[in-house]
């Protein structure tokens, strides 16, 4: 569980690096070569893919913090959490929801949905 | 989104069949050859895998039902959704939560956690 409690942090910590080079290095180490993350908006395969996502996302919502949003649920090589994006005056202003799947103590795959989000 | 809703229910049922050749069956027609289904207490491939665990279950929980616990989210071939099991007088004795990873229509893979369970 310590590792799936680092994992997770470590994750949402990728979220967060806005320095492109320790970011990338990252995710590298936290993903299997195969990894996928799948959201209701993307369908990403590899860090690369996941790499240039976090890019655009930083560039969207500037000034947003990812961090955990409640406790971090584990068994076999399964985990579920939810996390929350905002700015500082507002932490939760997009709350979502992540299955995660490891191998070998990586990220293989990320399944995420959407728990909250501002009205249009 | 009709299909998610048609197979979640599928999967619901199939619970609840006590008929042996008929939840076989059911079973047999909603996953794949290769699915697998893990929860915090059991980590099964296959479908005669599932059968013989819902059998286990139906044993050692008789009366009870399986009932959707609220509404299913889907999204690409991710799917999740909440459950209820128990008597007719507490159908929410046990909650769980699910996420069903699908391909061509049937259940390839679901990641299952526990909610809430009776004080032991």
């Amino acid at each position: 569980m310590q590792n799936t409690q680092t994992l997770v942090a470590q994750y949402l910590e990728a979220f967060n690096e806005t320095d492109a080079d320790r970011r990338r290095e990252l995710l590298e180490a936290l993903h299997t070569p195969d990894c996928t993350y799948t959201d209701p908006h993307v369908d990403l395969k590899g860090a690369a893919q996941i790499d240039g996502f976090i890019e655009q996302t930083q560039a969207r919502f500037p000034g947003f913090t990812f961090t955990l949003g409640g406790p971090i649920d584990a068994h076999h090589n399964q985990t579920r959490f939810q996390w929350h994006a905002g700015p500082d005056d507002k932490p939760d202003t997009y709350v979502g929801f992540e299955v995660i799947l490891t191998e070998d103590g990586r990220i293989r795959n990320v399944y995420g949905f959407m728990d909250a989000a501002p009205v249009a």
